[in-house]
C-alpha cells in the first residue's frame, strides 16, 4: 500500500517538478550557509549557472526533473575551496630552491629564472599545470597574482576555473612590464577585458610596500577603485617588512598604507603574519580580508599569523596555498584548512583555538567575503553560483565518520575529491579534469622544468 | 654495430646472471644509505625477504635474472616509511571527540569509549582499518602501544606489515588487564610467543611516568632487557606531564627516568616535546630514541619538540603520527615529513633547519636507528630486508621535478603511493593491497562507528 501511494505520489509530483539542468545527490551536504546546515541524504539542483534549491533527496527528487543527475551516495557535497593566495604559473618552478633564506632564495633562484624564462607561453603552460592541480584537490576559484595575467585568465576560463587575477605591479623590470606604470597600463586594459566575466574578477595587484612607491600605491587603489576591483597586496609577511618599514617610516606597513588611503575601497591583503592589534583594528574598520598562508609561513619561517585575533576581531580571513616554487610545494586547500587549524592551536596552547567548522570556514565562506565574492559563492544556497565539490567518504581515511566537519578538516585529502562543478558545469567526474589535457600538460612542465633548470646552471 | 654488441653482452651476461625472485626499476632509486646515494634509472634486485643488489637498471639487469619484475619508468623507489608512534585500533575513534582539551578529550571521550567498546575484535578489525590506510600511503613500519597487542601483531602479520607493538602497561584496570602486573604478565608471553618472527618485534610499552608506579617502570624496564626488547613510553609529551613531574619529584620526567634506571637499554620515548637541554644529554648518552609527532604536537597544543637540538645531538629521531582519535585524524607519513620540516623551519625561524633530507631521514633511516633496527630496515641497502614503496612521479603535484628530495618531502603525498614491498612480497600493487579485503573492512569500521557512537550517547 505504502509502495502504490509513494509511486503515486511521485508520478503526481512529476507533473509539476520544475526542469533544472543537474541534480546532484550524496550522503552529506555541507551547505556552510548562515545555519550551518548538514544535509544528511542531501541534495543540490542547478540551472544554468547557479543553484536553485539546497534540501534533502527525498524533497529535491520531487520538486525537480533534472536533464543531468550525479548521485553519490557514499560522498559529501561541500562548496568548492577558495584559494585566497597564490601564484600559480610558478607551478613551474615547484621546489627550483627549497630550504634556503627567502632572499637567497628570491635574488638567486627565481627573479633570474623568472628573468630568463618568463613568457606568455611559460604562464599559459604553468597556470593549466596549476588549475590541474588545484582542480584535483577541490579549488573551484582561484586568487592569483603574476604576469601576463591575461594569460592566467585565458587558462583559467580554459580550465573552468573562477579566479580572482591580478597582474603583478611591481617597482623593476619585469617581463611583461617596464615600469609600474606600464604594468598599471596593462592592468587597466586587464579590468576592462574582463569586466563582467562569468568567471574572471579582474583584480589589482601590487606585489608590496617594499617593491613600490606610496605613488604607485595610491594609484593601484584609485585604478581598483574606477572599476570596484578588489585591491590585492602582501602585507607584513615577514618580520623583516615590518621592522625595514618601522626604520623607514616610524610606523608598520598597514599604518603606513592606511596613511595613504591604501585601505579605501576592496583590498585583500596576503599574509599579515606581523600585524599587531592596531593594524588588525584599520583592517577591520576598512573590511579588509585577510589570505592566511599557513605552509608558506611555516616553510619559510615568516612567522605564525594572529589569526585567532583577526577572526575575534570580525575580520574575514580566507586560506591561500601561496606559490609551490619554494612556500609549499603544491596548491592542496586540504593541507591548508588541516595546517591553519593545527597552527592555532599550537601558537595559542589552546585545542579548543580554530575548531574544525571555523578551518572551513576559512577555505569556503569566509574566503569568499574576504574576496567580496560572498554574494556569489562560498556556500550552498539558491541563487549562488553551482561552485562545490563532492568528496568521497568510502576511503580508509574517511571511516567511521562521527563528525563531518572533524573529517572534512582533519581526515580528508584532497585526493578524496571526486567530481568537481563550477558556474554549473561539471569540470570534474570521478577524478577526471574534462576541461584540460593532463598528459599533455605533464609533458609540457617537464619540458619547461628542463628549459628551467638549464638556464639556472648558465 | 653498437646494438649488436650489446645484444651480444645481454646474451653472455644471461648465461652467469644470478637468479633473484624480483628486480623493481624506476626512475629513480632513492637509497638513503650512507652515501644517500640517488640513482637514476635505478634497480633493486630482491631474494626472499631481502635486497640483495641496489644499482642502475642496465647494471643489475645484467646481473639478475629474476622471476618477477616490476617495471616503473615514472616513479621512485624509496625505502618503506617507518611510522615511530602510533595507536592503529583507534582509527575506530577517528574524529570522535576533536578540538577539546586533553584531559576532557580523554576522560569524558577516549577512555569510556574504550571502556565500552573495546574488544579482540574491535581491535583486529581497528588495526586492519589502519594498516590499510597506512600501506596505501606508504608505511610498511608501524610502531603500536594498544591493548590485546597479540591481536594487533595478528592482523599485522596477516597485512604483510612489519610491526614494533607493545602491550599498553597502565595503572588502571583497562580491558585486558585488571593490573599493570597482569599487564607485565600479558607482555611477556607477546615477547616469548613473537619472539624471531620476521615481521614482528614485541616491545614493553608502559604507557606514561604518571600514570604508572616507578615499581611497575623498573620492572618493565628489566622485562625488556631480559628479552632485548624495546621499551616504548610517552615522555615528555605535554607541560603539565613536566610541572606535575617537576612538583612532585622536583625533577624532570627524563632525570626521574634515569634515576631509575629506565634508560638503561633499547628505549623509544614518544614525543619528548618539553626536554630540555640535560634531559637530551641524558637520552644521547643512552641511545635512546625519540618518535616526534608534529601532528599531534601541534592538533593538542602541547607544543613543539626541540628536534634541532636532539638532531645536532646526535640523538636519533623518528616520526609518528599518534594516534587518530583525536591526535591528526590520520595515519599518513607523508605528512608528518612535510609537517616536521615546516614546524622547526618556524620554531627557529630560519627556512635551513630541518631541510628535505633530514625530513626523509627522520621518516627512514633515523627512523630505523630509533627503533635499534637500523641492520633490517631504513635504507636500500644489499642485506636488508625488501621493505620499500615506489611512488608517483607522473601526476600534477609532481611535476616539474628539480630536486627528488624537495619533490618527496614537500610535493607528493601518500596518495601517490602506488606500490609497496614488504620482506620482500608484493603487498601493494597500483595501489591495491593484495593483503587486506578494503569493503569488508570499511564495512566493519562503520559498523563499529554505529556501536561507539551509540555506547557514548548512553
Amino acid at each position: 500500500m505504502r509502495r502504490i501511494c509513494s509511486l503515486f505520489l511521485f508520478a503526481a509530483s512529476l507533473a509539476n517538478a520544475e526542469a533544472v539542468d543537474w541534480l546532484v545527490t550524496a550522503r552529506y551536504v555541507v551547505s556552510m550557509d548562515a545555519n550551518r546546515r548538514v544535509i544528511e541524504h542531501g541534495a543540490v539542483a542547478v540551472e544554468g549557472q547557479r543553484i536553485v534549491a539546497v534540501g534533502t533527496e527525498a524533497d529535491l527528487a520531487h520538486r525537480y526533473q533534472p536533464k543531468q543527475r550525479l548521485s553519490r551516495p557514499d560522498a559529501l557535497i561541500a562548496p568548492g575551496l577558495i584559494n585566497t593566495h597564490t601564484h600559480a604559473a610558478m607551478s613551474l618552478f615547484r621546489g627550483v630552491a627549497d630550504d634556503r633564506r627567502l632572499q637567497d632564495w628570491l635574488e638567486n633562484y627565481i627573479f633570474p629564472a623568472e628573468a630568463k624564462n618568463l613568457s606568455p607561453d611559460f604562464v599559459r603552460w604553468g597556470t593549466r599545470l596549476a588549475c590541474l592541480e588545484m582542480l584535483l584537490s577541490g579549488t573551484t576559484t582561484f586568487t592569483d597574482g603574476y604576469y601576463f595575467e591575461d594569460v592566467v585568465a585565458e587558462a583559467a576560463k580554459e580550465a573552468g576555473m573562477r579566479g580572482v587575477l591580478g597582474e603583478t605591479v611591481i617597482g623593476f623590470p619585469v617581463a611583461d612590464a617596464k615600469t609600474p606604470a606600464d604594468a598599471l597600463a596593462l592592468t587597466e586594459k586587464f579590468l576592462i577585458r574582463f569586466h563582467d566575466d562569468p568567471l574572471i574578477t579582474p583584480a589589482v595587484a601590487p606585489h608590496a610596500i617594499y617593491t613600490n612607491t606610496d605613488d604607485t600605491l595610491r594609484a593601484a587603489r584609485a585604478l581598483a577603485n574606477k572599476y570596484n576591483a578588489p585591491l590585492l597586496m602582501h602585507v607584513s609577511e615577514t618580520k623583516k617588512e615590518n621592522d625595514d618599514v618601522l626604520a623607514k617610516r616610524g610606523v608598520s606597513p598597514v599604518k603606513a598604507l592606511d596613511a595613504i588611503g591604501f585601505f579605501n575601497g576592496r583590498t585583500l591583503i596576503a599574509h599579515g603574519v606581523w600585524l599587531d592589534d592596531t593594524d588588525i583594528a584599520i583592517l577591520k574598520k576598512h573590511g579588509t580580508g585577510v589570505a592566511h598562508c599557513p605552509s608558506s609561513n611555516m616553510k619559510l619561517s615568516s612567522g605564525a599569523a594572529p589569526v585567532i585575533k583577526m577572526l575575534a576581531s570580525g575580520i574575514n580571513v580566507g586560506l591561500g596555498p601561496d606559490g609551490p616554487a619554494g612556500s609549499n610545494n603544491d596548491f592542496d586547500m586540504f593541507e591548508e584548512i588541516d595546517l591553519a587549524a593545527k597552527l592555532q592551536k599550537l601558537v595559542t596552547m589552546d585545542p579548543q583555538s580554530l575548531p574544525a567548522t571555523v578551518a572551513l570556514e576559512m577555505a569556503t565562506i569566509s574566503g569568499a567575503r574576504a574576496l567580496g565574492l560572498d554574494k556569489e559563492i562560498g556556500s550552498l544556497e539558491p541563487g549562488k553560483r553551482a561552485d562545490f565539490i563532492t568528496v568521497s567518504l568510502g576511503t580508509p581515511n574517511a571511516v567511521p565518520l562521527y563528525d563531518v566537519y572533524s573529517q572534512m578538516v582533519y581526515a580528508l585529502k584532497g585526493s578524496n575529491v571526486n567530481d568537481v562543478m563550477i558556474d554549473g558545469k561539471a569540470v570534474v567526474v570521478n577524478r577526471r579534469v574534462l576541461t584540460l589535457n593532463a598528459p599533455q600538460i605533464i609533458a609540457k612542465a617537464r619540458e619547461y622544468g628542463e628549459q628551467v633548470r638549464r638556464s639556472l646552471a648558465k
